[in-house]
């Protein structure tokens, strides 16, 4: 089928459409990517805070509303910015047509608010591209098997996006946000940074997990497991932005930086506890509890244990510091502290996997600037940190130029 | 099936779910009907405003864009609404699921914004009423047969409803609105106005379509065709209303009165036009012209015709008024007039079929009052008069107490 070829999906988050103005300005990004050649496939956000203005009516009605009528009501966020986007894109001239989730043919499970893609039935979508018309999908939603309108959760649209490129075979899927791409650091603590041209799956994803919000964790995640090549670009202007693809497809005569980028975040706490019975099961048990109402816990230490009485510490995000805390609560005989004065830094490169001494060399770029270092937490291509957040800029800095990073 | 036999239909319109105190009121009124052993089917309307904001917002985007998105964009505005009022009943105990126009069955035409409905598939309604729960619909819209979302035009959730109370075989289908229901006059400028106890479907429409704004004549129509019965009633108390059903229904010993109703419209322009050829094909031209722009004509007068040249007057709604003016212009040789000035009073009543006389009397009442007739139309059950729009008000007043309505 001829039309497949050249398919690519565009994706605009919620400040790209947040007023009139701004719609335009993606219509013309839009129409932009069709003159080029172009079958184009749009996923769109609700625009600027509608969302948050639905859930806030829905609170004042109910303190627990249903979840399957949060997403009847919240989807009508992007049905209504799909709509707009297709309105403008006519009014200047060219063939557009809107779907909702379900008219896309986006099939999910039944877990309201948090649904996963199923299938995506690509008929109605590919019809429409025949008739060469610009298709824009409602993001963040799609049908269960009754249906029933789900919503997929937190970023949501791009998960959408990511999964439509995947379905249709598209060439790639364009993530338009508010940055140039992806940067070795945040340009606003360390001047140099510099842009990222290309990353492997494994390298978003940590940065991703680490503190860059570029992208949706979850749509990184679908698209290495169904290779959607990603790019990662500005909705401001036209510049290149950050290429995310298999390491395969990357110019192998290129010699891979040792580490690719530093991130941060500020907004988790530490939880530690006290007097915890040293035996199998109880870490378990403890963290059993937490998942069973839904927060996630990130970086784990465990110390030595003294006197057969263990000492646990773990980060949350702030936001769930406080029903941890409840959770927590319940258990007997133990003491907990507290600690929101933190920070986490993380070094991410795929490069480190062949390269020992990355995480020495790191400890030491903190130690030359006396910062201490309380928690620390690696996998095969990331290393993370908890620091004091007083010092945390100072740390990003440390290591951008330690590694050798700068422009 | 035992689960039919009990079902009832409630509407409720835009400035009844205007608000979250008004929505809980709504939740309220729907379990009563739940509790009173009903089988409940509810069609709400957008909240206040929402319809008006929505088509402001498109506006700023195209100055006429297509009607397909408008659908798309408008129709969740009673999503939104359906979603909230199922929260609200849910949060007070109940079973309620709230449905799209959609996912209730609804199909209708092709013609977007203004869509008939075709048919209702009842099997998804049915089920949930099977499993005991409230049903919220989405009002104003079903999908076309590619699934696309159509919306029904104005009054389109009375007609949702009357509808659904049809092809549900409900007893009978509720009007919520901000009146106890049908009076003889307009309360506002007639003290001694009394609520009609029962009307007939004709009288209804006649009401409807010369004033009174109750419900939708579309919605009338629809009742009228498939016998459904209506009770017209107010949401902000529990007053029996004003029930609309077929004669033969009605206490056949009690005597039928003379006339029904007073009604008026101060809304309407009239136009008349001079220097016509009288010669057939004129008036179909004309009016042929107005009706392809979608302009209502009402009450049509046409002279006698003086040396070949006919005199032709006749109504249009006033924000039909400048196109209707526009279309005109276009016609050669002829002059036109227009007065704005004017407002019809009607009187209503299925008993003046038997009664001659009624038109007279009408005449002989105003006449009374010193109150020229500038125009005058009649219907089998309807006499209307167009008069000076200052004098309006002791028309109405002196045909409603010259008819003996009055308490």
């Amino acid at each position: 089928m001829r039309y497949k070829k050249n398919i690519i999906v565009l994706k605009f988050g919620g400040t790209s459409v947040g007023d009139k103005d701004k719609i335009k300005r993606v219509a013309d990004k839009v129409i932009k990517a069709r003159l080029e050649g172009n079958s184009v496939v749009v996923a769109v956000s609700a625009m600027g805070d509608t969302t948050d203005r639905l859930i806030e009516l829905a609170g004042k009605i109910a303190s627990s509303p249903s979840r399957r009528e949060m997403d009847m009501l919240m989807s009508t966020g992007e049905q209504v910015s799909s709509a707009l986007l297709a309105i403008a894109i006519q009014e200047k001239g060219y063939n557009c047509i809107s779907l909702s989730g379900q008219q896309a043919g986006i099939l999910t499970d039944d877990v309201y608010s948090n649904a996963k893609i199923l299938n995506i039935k690509v008929d109605r979508i590919l019809k429409e591209l025949k008739k060469d018309r610009v298709v824009v999908v409602a993001g963040f939603q799609g049908v269960n098997i009754d249906g029933d309108i789900t919503t997929l959760g937190r970023g949501g649209s791009d998960t959408t996006a990511v999964a439509l490129a995947s379905a249709l075979k598209a060439r790639y899927c364009e993530i338009y946000t508010d940055v140039d791409g992806v940067y070795s650091t945040d340009p606003n603590v360390v001047n140099e940074a510099i842009k990222l041209e290309t990353l492997s799956y494994d390298e978003m994803l940590e940065l991703a997990s680490s503190g860059a919000k570029v992208i949706h964790l979850r749509a990184v995640e679908f698209a290495r497991k169904h290779n959607v090549i990603l790019h990662i670009r500005s909705s401001f202007n036209d510049i290149e932005g950050t290429w995310v693809m298999d390491d395969y497809k990357k110019d192998e005569r290129m010699e891979r930086p040792l580490i690719t980028g530093v991130t941060y975040d500020i907004g988790e706490a530490k939880v530690s506890i006290f007097g915890l019975e040293d035996k199998p099961g109880v870490a378990a048990n403890l963290f059993g509890k937490l998942a069973d109402v839904d927060i996630d816990v990130d970086l784990i230490v465990q110390n030595v244990s003294e006197e057969n009485f263990a000492a646990i510490s773990f980060t949350v995000k702030n936001e769930d510091l406080s029903l941890a805390k409840e959770v927590l609560n319940k258990l007997r005989n133990i003491r907990i502290e507290v600690d929101t004065d933190i920070a986490k830094v993380s070094i991410v490169g795929a490069g480190m996997q062949t390269h020992p001494g990355v995480a020495a060399k790191m400890f030491k770029i903190l130690a030359e600037k006396d910062i201490n270092i309380e928690m620390i937490s690696t996998s095969p291509i990331r290393i993370s940190c908890v620091v004091k957040k007083s010092r945390i800029k100072e740390a990003v800095k440390a290591l951008h130029s330690g590694f050798g990073l700068a422009k």
